[in-house]
């Protein structure tokens, strides 16, 4: 059953995924409805395997099963669904429909829809992260880490409120990323790490593996066991809505680090400020009437995803309220999670490749420093002001930054002029003077910290 | 180029919109990306004409463009678009390469990408609005008409809290939902009414159409009109964002009506309500495990939907934020805009199914009004007396209901047994008395109001 | 009953308002605590004058409540409710108290709680738009239009993406926001006008009313007449949530414009650009340790206090959804509705403030306009080439910006040099040519469009 | 300077928090404006203990603004901020007022405004969680764990969608909330702990403490050590985002799992349910009008304010993205960020006061379970039949509640009936049909698994 691309209404699928053979076929593994499907069949197995080594099926029956689970297509399920409007129930007739009748009875035994739904989202969720969503990060951290050490040494100008402020490198501006976004990996993998199933059955008390199992904490346990997942403590007929919440929360709060990421490099390229820039191809058009325009594109496309996927939260937060042993308002819901991953792994892949060829321009950063005529030589002139025990070191110096303004001088100029500060100039080291003379050498542990910073990550996530 | 419906992430494309030939049949031709596409090339051929009718270009291109638009195919542009990494560019050079060299200079002449984009969106939205949404919610309400007008005489306990309150009609509480739907659809038109297009170049100023025109605005007005659309008063690049913020808040705030009358149905639906039921289909199967059961998951899934896209107007809001003459933080995010539509049209769609094939159960109803023994009559009782004169009635018959719950008895007999409120009683008409004795009798207007609203909707919206 | 302003943890109530007292003085009638204890009493005598017309009650009994409603204190209103646990019976108590016995019995008689929280409500939220909300914005508006107007020739570079792109005026980037300001000015009074009231009982079947009247809805509409109301079409015991969703929504987006105004603004005094400015007072400190710094904080507080509001339509849309008749959900989030109003109103005199003595920088304008050497000329050249039928012009303008920026000359001197071109550039105007040599020419209707808003909105606003 | 509450415009100060003696005390102390400088003024002393350690300033200097920090008063400080707007260089200055000249230049020396306010922030938060939050979840989280044990064996219908699903216990279904609640009090507890400071300077890259020290990061974790926090590894102007993101989204997921537990008791106190309910005053009014009412406003309550907190993220998301070394966008919406603590607080009391005297009614439990005339035992009888080999066993239940319902017979009647059930009936064990007899012996392992869960979580949480 295909689908012309062209009538498909999300963009996900018939532009920024299903139109991307790469991206499609790394993630369709884990986030499509043919995933959906699959690992539903493998809960079925992971079931039944338990029940032989129990005793209550006969071996054979696992063989059967595991073949079958290979066989079912997607289509037939679809088609079986539109029959019984149940989609799991379905999947169940599929599969029976396709072992003999001594194993029929022992597919989904003891087991209600969401025991194999809930299951097999954190089965696939996992997977995802495994696969896709950690392996993406982190060779978009070991590009920002890379490119924090290659700049390490650049000066630029540091901004607060898109205001020169006092300098560092543009290696450490980069740093700050690979830490945040070094931060939100292992973040990501301890929310993945933290999904769980269930094998409780239909409100969670083990009503029905009961009947056969003294034990069916432990039989949930074993079964969950062959999926390499672990079983909730407390679920109904669901799992308990909070370790999904928190695994989108992990995602989310990562794509916000993205987000600040391209919004930075994409004020960097204001053509008032010019410091980075995307390259261009040769045939690439940056605008349909504007033929001499580069447009940072690629980080705003990033931006504006964001915008989509974090408003997703809202959902889920909802999600966590489900009447008594659970109404099925999360159900259709739930279905929309995946996108939020494909437009996170969108995301990094953008910018891991925007991020690996971006150009620089020193040049352009140490004109751009040079603009304020050492007017940020007013900080360390204040504190080593104070700290020599002047009485009003800040508004003294606020003083003089208005005077140079007024005179159009560099501060220093005033600065060294100022009869009242003379006896305070005097008592500096030569370092301190000349700091104040040459402020470019008022960078603070920039160096040094981005060189911690990149092997505090690196060695965390196992890089390089 | 066909995807798998099994590879789509959207569960819009793989099951709520994609796998229903129905639906895809109505939506596609205003929110797939074909239809984006396409609507862009109509705002190509609008400006040609009016080029042509100008005397900027030969009548013939008119024609010859006529032609080209119904030639190009999705699949080429994006193609083309693979290669320059521009959309709309893309669109433009594959109509180009449609047309004889002497028309191709006059193609997207005086234009910038968003006069084609943010025109085709208006012309979308407008289009999926008058073909889909204000259809299909019209069968809605009409359906709700028609349930209010054969229940409006159906006794039922009107509930606040969850808890017994004062009797009103089933009818009359469909007239509720008859009312706020008919309030949101006029809503809609009214918002897909104010939808505006642009044809003012590159930042809005009409730079490129002021070389041609000294009229560049009535330049605007006139392709506009031949989109039937008329021009924003105010656009930069793009459109005032609020045209469509509204037109967004509109479709969700109709979706939130949706919800409640989902919300409302699935309780009824409670086991132990049980005044309304969904028809289910001989072979329907209502869960994986539990063979007895029945559950509203038709309302649960458009309540669920309401939840998904309810919190889409998260980033509707933000992209209202676009730097100077605009910044493109707002183009992904607003290609997700259709989706919205999709979702209320489903759900639309699937409410109208069950609620025209609604079961009610009047004995049912009148059932739960008789648990309460009558204790209904407390609020007629406080009111009659409090007119009578009796200086605390409220406090007086609130000690009633406290003595006839301890007794187990109807409040009628505790109240007619009362020493202190005899003289009350006395004084009432039959009338007044009959109700406090029956409160079935004491329905207030509940019928007139149903009949009322039903009335009213049908004329506003020319119903019936 | 006093709170130290330093024991408030809203920082509306200790800084943005409860600690401003000319804001205090303007919103405290409608928005705060006492307001919304005032206006109840003011249904309660609306209700009790109906009563008076129409024979229930004494005339006398109106005299008596319009003087008690004047007496009833928020204190003993509360000292009530803290015994009693229920705010509107509290209210309904001391107001009782406060009458003689004769007219006790008729008050509150016929009406539920909500008949007079939620018509409070509208009132409230009604006075609050015509006394603050709306001058205060229209205040905003004229300060705008003044700047457009004064602006309208000062010639700046347009841009999107943050990038250089055609010519524009300051005036006319200004004049965008007058119109969506405008715009959203009329929205909001539109949605204001459009709040609704109901005294139609507690399931809204006027089963009270309906014991004394055979017209309760007329008597409704008395009732909300003396308040200058309308009543809903469709009440439960609460007032359909539509009303007040889409007046929320109206402020909301409101916001919106206002911050993107103070995002733009904010972006123009970035160091590297520098072409306005906040008027800064003598004694005010930029930063506390970098004396130089003059931050642009009023309008990144503009921006941030949106993010604190525009996340509350999230509440509103869920409050939509209430059960049957009504559950009390909504009650506690109703409370917090003034709260976006405070923080609108802040925002537009902090903004007004500031854009009434913005101080702009024509100098820096022009000095950042060429800095890209007259590149913004590629869109009007090839839009010329276009129409003087050469078949691929934005192409061969493209590669002319790429030769110009290689060779670092101006767009125009690699132009004018080439010999591909000089047939075109033969047969172009006078002033065709002088505006690709000077593309400050390339205005288009930046001036009269500046203009046509300004007087556009003066118009539809009634100002000026 | 105090405010009347009755001008307040935020509910929690006049209303939730503000006008609750008990709650203000526990509070106060960290979350309001008073904590906002007090603990600013912390942060000083701390700075100013690690300048004397390392010889930078005189011993003496500790001692005087040890006695200081106690002497500002919030008043002062907002006298000064009025003057120069700039709050935290008015608190500096406020504090500098109070000690000696030779004091006064170590004040604030090395230190930004952020280092302050970030820090003191972290110091809040980490205060209010240890202080109130995380103790006032724990005595809920007691009171459920009561709850359960007490109704570990009180048979309650377990329910999903609304309908009747098969049996539990009252208690299981409180040990989910006993679950889900402990799971996220140790996700407060975890992110509480991950809460960072900074001491790091105007940009992050110890421009000013590298003037004093070669190791200023080992400064800045002395300062933080002071004050038992611990820096953040990538500090710019402000503490990375992440933390407080992550702080705050766990205490919004705790915040839905009390709406949850709300939501579920509300639905079981609706009339025809009744199975649980608030206990009454004696003198509570339940409604102005309807004197009978007693409604579950409490619970109604926790779900409204958790409507008003829960969309509180989406300000959190936003202020993750902050321009360069960071636009001060996020600086008046962080100021929001301690309501969320008060919502949660009064939710949490609230609902402990209305659990801890929760009234069950395990004869109507009873009552309700009975209804559907043991159809619960579908779903045993169809696992007990697919075990013994029957074909399609789902199919033929369903087919027999068909039946049981036409014919309006208990499931057990149509079932021993069954010619062709007989063969497998003959062969269940004497339990598997004394349970499909009596379906409240389908219990499954509801009570161990409540006992376990009490247990577990006691053990976590080092309660009882």
């Amino acid at each position: 059953m295909d689908i012309s691309l062209f009538d498909c209404v999300s963009p996900l699928d018939y532009r920024y995924y299903g139109n991307d053979p790469r991206l499609l076929a790394l993630l369709a593994p884990t986030v499509s409805e043919k995933a959906y499907i699959s690992s539903e069949l493998e809960v079925e197995l992971a079931a039944v395997k338990v029940l032989a080594r129990r005793g209550i099926c006969p071996e054979g029956v696992v063989a059967e099963v595991a073949r079958a689970i290979g066989e079912v297509t997607p289509e037939e399920v679809h088609e079986e669904d539109a029959r019984i409007h149940h989609d799991t129930r379905a999947m169940v007739n599929c599969l029976r429909n396709r072992v003999s009748d001594d194993a029929k009875p022992f597919i989904h035994l003891c087991l209600t829809s969401f025991d194999v739904k809930d299951t097999a989202l954190a089965l696939r969720l996992k997977r995802a992260t495994a696969d896709a969503v950690v392996p993406e990060l982190l060779k978009l951290e070991s590009t920002l880490i890379a490119l924090a050490r290659r700049e390490r040494e650049t000066l630029q100008m540091g901004r607060t409120h898109g205001q020169h402020a006092v300098p560092i490198t543009f290696g450490f501006a980069m740093a700050q990323y690979v830490s945040r976004l070094g931060g939100r990996i292992q973040a990501i993998q301890a929310a993945a790490e933290g999904l769980r199933g269930k094998i409780s059955g239909a409100v969670g008390a083990y009503n029905a593996s009961g009947i056969f199992f003294d034990d069916p904490m432990e039989f949930e346990r074993e079964v969950l066991a062959e999926l390499v997942l672990e079983p909730s403590p407390a679920s109904t007929q669901i799992v308990e809505a909070e370790f999904v919440t928190d695994y989108m929360h992990a995602l989310t709060s990562a794509f916000g680090v993205l987000a600040n990421l391209a919004d930075d490099m994409r004020n960097l390229q204001r053509t008032e400020i010019g410091e980075v820039g995307e390259a261009f191809g040769a045939e690439q058009v940056g605008s349909s009437t504007m033929p001499h325009k580069r447009n940072p594109w690629n980080f705003e496309n990033v931006k504006s995803l964001w915008k989509v996927m974090v408003a997703r939260m809202g959902t889920v937060y909802m999600d966590q309220v489900s009447e008594h042993q659970r109404d099925l308002t999360n159900s259709a819901s739930q279905r929309f999670l995946p996108e939020v991953i494909v437009g996170l792994v969108n995301a990094t892949q953008r910018l891991d490749r925007i991020m690996s060829k971006l150009v620089t321009d020193a040049a352009r950063m140490r004109a751009n420093f040079d603009m304020t005529g050492g007017m940020v030589a007013a900080e360390p002139a204040y504190i080593l002001l104070a700290a020599l025990g002047h009485p009003d070191a800040h508004e003294a110096i606020r003083q003089l930054t208005l005077d140079a303004q007024g005179e159009g001088q560099p501060l220093w100029e005033v600065l060294r002029h100022s009869e009242e500060l003379k006896p305070y100039l005097e008592r500096m080291t030569v370092e301190q003077v000349a700091m104040l003379q040459d402020p470019t050498r008022y960078l603070g542990a920039s160096v040094a910290k981005t060189e911690w910073l990149c092997d505090l990550w690196e060695g965390r996530l196992g890089l390089g």
